[in-house]
């Protein structure tokens, strides 16, 4: 499972890439990167492209000891208490922050752990999710990306993407906000309940459904006009963004107490961001409405 | 000493905002905000001024039950472990962010905090400090910032400039950047080991020191040139502001999770910053020798 994994999250970097990259008209730039624990990663950036601002994609590939306080912390394999603490684990993980205020930011991450040799009960799991950030309320946009994911679950399972709905709402939750970071998608973790290479293939599907689900609205919205004050907001939607990540995101917050590789961790900040004392939005105004959103979290489909 | 300390943080953010908002040439906006739990506050900020893009100062006096946990996490008052959770805070703090790249940001606090009636021993002390953050490096400005609070330290007792500008170094710490948030100044907590009258007199001092260290750095800065790039490098020190306070520092942090009044709290963020993937300044560049400093404190009196 590990080599499948490793070669599935490889492959969609590469699918993904090639699309992201054909629709900015730029290449990704790639440095790779050894991790000074074990196993190392690849990472892919566009930086001030054409249509993105910036997006980056990431693909791990790393083992090594755990701690007992990071074992503590994780999504899985709680059932093995201090033992086992040697780890594998790949991933791969991509944020896209378009320029244009009207785009909306996507993010998604899939993962596989093992602890041990991965053969005790609770040893190994997978985890992942997709979820859509726009600054501005189309809800068109919202409905096709959260489609794209209810087909892509409801191959596999009839309860994923209802469970995954609403576990993606708690999770991105900006807590000191009282908002949610956007209008979500699906969120998974600790998943082990079905034969590895099922839910490999399931993931397979989500990371394959990443473009179908995304692309077509950054397509839409990418040369759409907006107003100075329009930017403005979108940089305070893309501060808001910075608060989860750093604030409360698990993986960010975790690797960096552990000191991961930083600049691949907080890959996923936006090129720019901006915070304003007491914005309020007018009450009806385009910005409202998506607070509203945000506040009390929709059913899409 | 609870309506001592709030006259003398009324009083530095009257004297404070003066000088600023005379400098800058425009008002200071005022509002006042209530706590739930007791007590509340006056803010006062200027954003997107002539001079500063963001100057906030605050005052809040406070007062209401501590959970233990909150308890155990202050700078004092341990020795009272879960007894009189009662509380009494009032403080000042400030956040100075001007336009021009050359100009640094300065952060300051001056806080009293009581437990109970503040008659047991432990029961109340005093916080505080006042730190600069530049983008560009102009030793002379750091010297006298130094020099201005290592001459009011001193007029209150000697150890008190070497221990303070240590523990500002240790705290303003981006630990996953290996890196301080600026070049330090003077932090101190729990202090209560000379009669309270001392020390709020040394706290008076501290803070009527902010604008003679600051403002005549911000006045030789404000209106030097500086090409698009030198205000990029501002922006990206700016998101290192950002990722010290959200994971870092204390107060922040405290009132993330206690649900402080928000707005007050992340005050302290900047209007606008920038993340940029693997962003490494050459070697002997005007950056680099920021880095330098910032990666190995230095002695600056």
């Amino acid at each position: 499972m590990r080599d499948k994994m490793e070669a599935m999250v490889r492959n969609a970097q590469d699918e993904i890439c090639d699309a992201v990259s054909k629709l900015d008209g730029t290449s990704f730039h790639e440095d790779t990167w050894e991790r000074p624990g074990g196993g190392g990663g690849t990472s892919r950036v566009i930086q001030g492209g054409n249509v993105f601002e910036k997006a980056g994609v990431n693909v791990s590939v790393v083992y090594g000891t755990l701690s007992e306080e990071a074992a503590r912390s994780m999504g899985g394999g709680q059932e093995l208490g201090n033992q086992d603490l040697d780890f594998f684990a790949t991933g791969i993980s991509l944020v896209i922050h378009p320029h244009n205020p009207m785009a909306p930011t996507a993010h998604a991450n899939f993962r596989y752990f093992e602890r041990g040799d991965g053969s005790k009960p609770g040893s190994w799991w997978f985890g992942g999710g997709a979820d859509l950030t726009p600054s501005y309320l189309f809800e068109e946009d919202c409905r096709h990306f959260h489609q794209t994911f209810k087909d892509t679950c409801d191959k596999h399972d009839p309860a994923y993407y209802p469970d995954y709905k609403a576990w993606c709402d708690r999770y991105f939750q900006i807590k000191h906000r009282g908002e949610t970071r956007g209008v979500g998608g699906i969120f998974f973790d600790n998943l082990k309940d079905k034969p590895a290479d099922e839910i490999l293939a399931f993931s397979t599907e989500c990371a394959a459904s990443v473009v179908p689900a995304y692309l077509p609205l950054v397509e839409r919205r990418k040369d759409m006009d907006f107003t100075p004050a329009q930017k403005d907001w979108q940089q305070l939607r893309r501060g808001r963004y910075v608060e989860f990540n750093l604030v409360y995101d698990r993986g960010t917050v975790f690797g960096l107490r552990t000191a991961g590789r930083i600049e691949s961790i907080l890959m996923s900040l936006p090129l720019t961001a901006r915070w304003e004392y007491c914005n309020e939005p007018e009450a009806g105004s385009d910005e409202d409405k998506l607070l509203e959103v945000l506040r009390e979290p929709r059913d899409w489909v």
